[in-house]
């Protein structure tokens, strides 16, 4: 087995209270990491079949994107700045009813290539076609956590035979790709799906022994609705069906009540707070702050690029330490230490796969990214984590690995072919706009 | 004289209501722009000495940054994360009253190395040892509104000389660097200085046929100071003191009711909005929108890195663009190109300067720059002005020209030795902390 030592890196570990190692190591084997720590001496070398100078970078766990949509990377920038309804219902569904498995790949390609070269490893992805998004992260080397999305429209038949497709896709994909790809059943959303359809979900995601996912609590709108249709707010609503009592992951959940962040911390349900999207689209802003004081770990989103519009989670880290600050004028909160967990460790929990990702721990599999410390806008070298929080930029990553094989080098694209990506997504895009 | 011709780009002219120009041309010679518009014929090229491809690129107005203090990048992650006045009182006022011209120059060049490759063409600072800041100017080849900051503190005989400093650094660097450099005056803020010493820069500023710049409004505790000290709001206040009856820029104005945003629009006060800082810091978030309503026409600026923490015009941008969307709920609020004129053409109002910069036009200087378009985030071609608001990022700038002359191509720096310049700023850095 390969055994490789990364050294001279500032390692910036995210187990909870670690400090960043200066002159840091890391060692990985098989896809598994070995070593976390101070240099090792050069006797200690001898041991490895290859020694990687990473002088001048930091080295830390890739980033963790916890909700998306990678085929709506196609629609990015079509038809911004709209209202929702508007954006939504003569925008974006027409585009999207004309998608097939082609369109999906191309997005999903597109997806892929921009998500490894700003650092995030691993992600959730929610849509149809979902066969397409598994091969590409078969052979782009990603990690995923996987779902088929299901809208609760139409009969009795059609939701069944929706609820068989996402069984049957999260039971043939769990556990491929070596282990890289892991899966999960998702109805779409409580005003999407009606409540038997939801307990139907819940009750095959305990069957199959999965996590559950959907959207939650985005906008006021959607809140106000469900209490006008199911006399309960959305939270409420979901536990009623069960939801909570299963290993859950909901994302947005903008509009909440302190009860109802109560509750949630209480069933241990999992956050992917999406602050670009929420922004963009003028859903709010999610009480993250409030939802860490009652002890929870929010995990950070991009959602899909159609409202965004970029997959960049360095972004996502920024806007979560900068925007609950601003939104609360309060300068104390969620500090750039929280935010960097909140991309990275947090995101691992979020998709329940903390034991496998998440920090940089000795067992853990090597999913790690580097980020160059040497540019002028991360000078003077005061303060690590402060730098890639607030003022690192994507083109910062250097480098990205997965199960400890190299997705980029450098910022050089080892497995995906960036020319033809981009060329097939604009002509997948040229075809859907017809 | 040498005549240039940039041709193949997608031409952003940041005119009012013009649209992005596909296979666009600009041309420019002896640092003036001669031609803005689609392809010339190939007999037409020949009028000109050297023909630059563009192709993938976008050309528009370079950004324009309309407050900060550069030598406060000196302290970028130093003591971050901290309440607002700890960190002013103990760690950011003792580091300040170290600071010398050597350690002002440091920082200054530091900034002025990020800014360039940022995109950044001209900025406004205000700060002390101002020489230094200018002479970073005139070798770096940046455009920039220069005024000593004045804290009123101290005696009488204190406040005359500092005034008198003030006002000659003023006149002394008004239209040096071949008019690159011009100059206001600036009481730091009505919290810092006394009325009569407003007063005084009103004053003088007449004398000098100078704007005038202050802090305003930042902070909830700063408005209600105001009132207790001089039994107005800071609007009011400045506005009994004459302030507004000359050219003047205010920074921040977070804090403003309806009326005071109606008599900033009636006198054309001009407006610094600081994003990232002013979330950072957790002071508040400006009411952007209100002022749009009323005609007024707000800039964008980074403040000191201190409090962003880095000098990222394309990031203020991006977040005039998303915030106010989210706080208002309304994803209508400052659209894309609002937010990009914010960057540019309103800029360069903010800073007297629209004549002669802010958009791309016949006769205007020749400062604009280079955006690559052929990145993974910018795909697919949709639109453009989408793409570099909501997905760009500072590295995919590539070239910066000001008054024609390049100061990055390519993304090499042509004025500025980075390797120097972010060595002598750890240096000064380190001298600093002791």
């Amino acid at each position: 087995m390969m055994k490789t030592l990364f050294t001279e890196a500032v390692v910036i570990s995210m187990e909870d209270g670690a400090r960043p190692i200066q002159n840091g190591n890391l060692a990985i084997e098989d896809g598994i990491i070995t070593y976390v720590g101070s240099a090792l001496s050069l006797e200690e070398h001898d041991q490895y079949d290859e020694i990687v100078s990473c002088k001048g970078k930091a080295i830390l766990p890739g980033f963790v994107n916890t909700h998306g949509h990678l085929a709506m990377t196609l629609l990015r920038g079509y038809a911004d700045d709209l209202p929702l309804q508007q954006w939504l219902e003569n925008e974006i569904w027409p585009m999207e009813g004309k998608m097939n498995a082609e369109h999906v790949s191309a997005g999903a390609h597109l997806a892929a290539l921009e998500m490894i070269q700003g650092g995030t490893t691993t992600f959730l992805d929610m849509y149809d076609n979902m066969d397409a998004v598994a091969n590409v992260v078969e052979h782009s080397g990603l990690r995923a956590r996987l779902t088929r999305g299901c809208i609760g429209f139409g009969d009795d038949a059609l939701r069944k035979s929706k609820l068989e497709e996402a069984a049957s896709f999260a039971k043939r994909w769990n556990g491929a790709a070596d282990g890289r790809i892991t899966t999960m059943l998702a109805p779409h959303s409580p005003y999407t799906c009606g409540p038997d359809f939801i307990r139907q979900f819940v009750e095959k995601a305990t069957e199959l022994g999965l996590p559950i996912h959907t959207h939650m609590s985005e906008t006021k709108a959607e809140v106000e609705l469900n209490v006008r249709e199911y006399g309960a707010r959305p939270v409420e609503h979901l536990d009623k069906l069960g939801f909570f009592d299963i290993p859950s992951l909901v994302a947005h959940a903008v509009h909440l009540t302190e009860e109802e962040i109560a509750l949630l911390a209480k069933k241990n349900v999992k956050i992917a707070h999406n602050p670009g999207s929420n922004l963009k689209l003028g859903s709010g802003i999610a009480p993250i702050s409030q939802m860490i004081a009652h002890g929870m770990r929010p995990s950070l989103a991009t959602d899909g690029a159609a409202s965004n519009n970029n997959l960049d989670l360095l972004e996502e880290i920024q806007l979560a330490a900068l925007i609950h600050k601003g939104h609360l004028q309060d300068p104390l909160a969620v500090p750039a230490k929280t935010a960097l967990a909140m991309g990275t460790v947090y995101g691992a929990e979020a998709l329940f796969l903390e034991k496998e990702i998440g920090t940089l721990e000795i067992g853990k599999q090597a999913d790690f990214i580097t980020l160059d410390l040497t540019q002028a806008h991360m000078q003077p070298q005061t303060d690590v984590v402060s730098h890639i929080v607030y003022s690192a930029t994507r083109s910062d990553v250097q480098d990205v690995y997965v199960q400890g094989k190299p997705l980029m080098k450098n910022r050089e694209m080892l497995t995906i072919d960036s020319e033809k990506v981009i060329f097939e997504a604009n002509q997948a895009f040229e075809n859907l706009r017809g």
